[in-house]
């Protein structure tokens, strides 16, 4: 949608709402419709070509008010996540569906569903220890839980840890800043044999540093093994899963209890709008449910209705699925592909650009819209690097450590990015880094 | 503002954001504004009577623009909660101004509010004890921790503590739904004497079922005395707090570590906004501050700037003082009164009317917007009474029980509502009382 398209189905969005406004007493409090009205209003996927915002907008009148807020907004949120679900192949076991026992659920960031995913295997290892050696307090078990990621991984994962009140170990990634199955495996083996009981995993797909990929083939098969929940943060890289070349870069997902991805982050979706998936919804419901009178319901124990209340730390939410349905159809699959694809190979020209520049270095493969670059040379001289960049404002570029190199990381992220803004970019870094090295080298050589 | 400014002015604000989204590469991508820069620019306080919609937009691109997104949305946010702590003559402690060591945030519910203040409670009372009794570990002192609440408390309380790991009690409220300094008191002495640490405790203002009030006066001081986190929840109530003639329902907050209301359910801002406030905000940020290089900034250890990402369960947060700065403005506090007021006054003319007729009873003190109310009878009458009320679709109640009696909940809550709808709404359900006890009186003779 364009700007001149936006101005004039905006100011018809704003009619909508001040004509529901005035003709507000003209409804029923209450909807009329049974549990799972929605679901057989609406296609089953994600249409591959784009709709009409016409189109879409008259499903709110038709699909969206008769079942009002509630339980529209719980009913389109189920439908979304299968939706996004099958954009990306997650194994049918992830999906709701009319009689799955998984199901997504949108959260407001990945922090929160990493900390969900813990929170609920917390619960069910210690029920487990407990029937098996009901000598042990619920304190003792709490104490002797440990959670483990790589050392890559974000720094939520380690504060969902300390929330929930258990141990932590961050294990050391390879060179190409990968967890493999082995490291975790010697982990394990040391912390059972000390007395600790290892319950959570996570792993990252496409860190945060520099877009790497634990290995969830290796990882996947040693935590269902040793009952551990293993828990898959793709915060970012999750979104080019939709793009069936980079599909591969999820395998391994079927051994996961959990899975989440940001389509706020790179799916053209506006924050917040976090994609959350469990295999079992039980194990999240069950967790910590809670049915005080003023919200219980008839429907809560015909197993027909979704209480998201269950599923995450606030108890209120707001209809964050209408976002996602109505990029969803306005882009199609095959527009959101297209995004995912100019954005890598945007990146990709940037690290070309980059290797033709013999005073830099690329220092982490490019997989997806992340490039992870640096001066040949010392922190010192690309922490300047960084410091002259980001205070011209043209660009800004956040940094990272990779084995105790100073890093500069280009993400290619707007909507409207083209060629010449990498260009652009790229120019100006260089001519910047020019500057730089000139002051640089009279400065050494005063000393 | 009525259904016909909303249309003009909604459209000009679509016109303004196709603008920005038009000249967008015009912008620098990063503010050249110092820490500190929006205190300055506003006033120190809500204004007493309403602006015009244009004046407040005029602030926008003055004052919002220049700090873009980040530290804009930040700053304003700091100012805007010690403004709504100011409108509720919250003790000056609680506020950031300057220099103050105390602040407020935005969290998405109370819930989340209740959740924060627990675990940095928690990691409070385990630091504690670990120096005064270093042979215990952290699982020990977990195992022996216990937060508390009124039986009348939100399932939140008990949902923060259960994902916290630590136990919690809930305490008896007494015949009128209060609890009492002295019922706290007995607790803590039987579980100091068994060896437990009590470390939290939250009192409810204004609590769900009935809109009762916890003794803060008395339950303050004993909190202080025993080094007790308290924790005050007025999610509903704090609203009407702004109003002088019901500021002494907040009296006692003075003892609180920790402050929250929900401008969502009652001051007229969108969902969510839900305003929390401590009186030392390190407490807070050092529960689980991780400084991670890729969230690092030259200005972190400077102590002029607010992380809120230490303040709250999510890493990401949405720009939501932008609607508190518009509702205050707009309503101005005078406005905001009157609001609150006319839904007092309409919760007692509900309850004059139910007076009136002898076939009802009230419940609990009417206070502010709710009134508790039940035909004289068994609880199944009344179950069947809120059937049919709910089933006719012309306004909808949540029951709650108080002391084993079903009681029906009859809510003042919308904007917009005037006595003819208070009026209509008995009207409405003395009709269907007649109509129930009349086949109701007929089963009876036939059993």
């Amino acid at each position: 949608m364009d700007a001149a398209e936006f101005r004039k189905r905006g100011k018809e969005m704003v009619d909508y709402i001040a004509d529901y406004l005035e003709k507000i007493d003209k409804r029923q409090v209450f909807p009329d419709v049974e549990p799972g009205y929605l679901r057989p209003l609406i296609p089953d996927c994600a249409p591959q070509n784009p709709e009409s915002f016409e189109d879409v907008f008259k499903d709110i009148e038709k699909i969206i008010m008769p079942g009002a807020a509630s339980p529209a907004c719980t009913e389109l949120e189920t439908v979304m996540l299968d939706w996004l679900g099958k954009m990306i192949n997650l194994p049918e076991e992830f999906l709701a569906g009319n009689s799955g026992q998984g199901g997504g659920v949108i959260q407001g960031s990945a922090s929160e569903a990493t900390l969900m995913s813990l929170l609920a295997a917390r619960t069910k290892a210690v029920r487990q220890v407990q029937s098996e050696k009901p000598e042990l307090t619920e304190a003792d078990i709490m104490g002797r839980l440990v959670a483990y990621a790589s050392d890559q991984a974000h720094s939520s994962v380690e504060r969902a840890a300390l929330i929930g009140g258990v141990k932590i170990k961050n294990i050391s990634s390879d060179d190409t800043f990968r967890l493999c199955g082995s490291a975790l495996k010697k982990v394990l083996d040391e912390d059972k044999a000390s007395g600790l009981i290892p319950f959570f995993f996570c792993a990252t797909l496409g860190t945060t540093s520099c877009c790497s990929f634990d290995k969830l083939l290796e990882l996947g098969p040693i935590c269902n093994k040793e009952n551990i929940w293993m828990h898959v943060d793709a915060a970012y890289a999750g979104s080019a899963f939709i793009c069936p070349e980079f599909r591969h870069l999820l395998n391994g997902v079927e051994f996961a209890d959990s899975f989440n991805f940001n389509p706020h982050k790179w799916l053209l979706v506006n924050f917040d709008c976090s994609a959350m998936w469990v295999k079992k919804r039980s194990d999240l419901t069950g967790a910590f449910k809670l049915e005080p009178l003023y919200l219980q319901h008839h429907h809560q124990e015909s197993g027909l209705i979704t209480d998201y209340r269950h599923w995450q730390i606030p108890l209120g939410r707001r209809f964050r699925s209408l976002k996602l349905w109505f990029v969803l159809r306005m882009y199609g699959v095959k527009g959101l592909q297209e995004h995912i694809r100019k954005h890598v190979r945007l990146s990709h020209l940037f690290e070309h650009l980059v290797l033709q520049d013999e005073r830099f270095e690329i220092c982490a493969e490019v997989i997806l819209g992340l490039v992870c670059f640096r001066l040949k040379g010392s922190n010192e001289l690309n922490e300047a690097l960084l410091k002259i960049i980001n205070e011209a404002k043209k660009i800004h570029l956040v940094p990272c450590h990779l084995q105790d190199k100073f890093v500069l990381r280009f993400a290619v992220c707007s909507r409207t990015v083209e060629s010449t803004h990498i260009k652009f970019a790229w120019q100006h870094i260089s001519q910047l880094a020019t500057d730089l090295l000139k002051t640089w080298e009279q400065k050494h050589q005063q000393q």
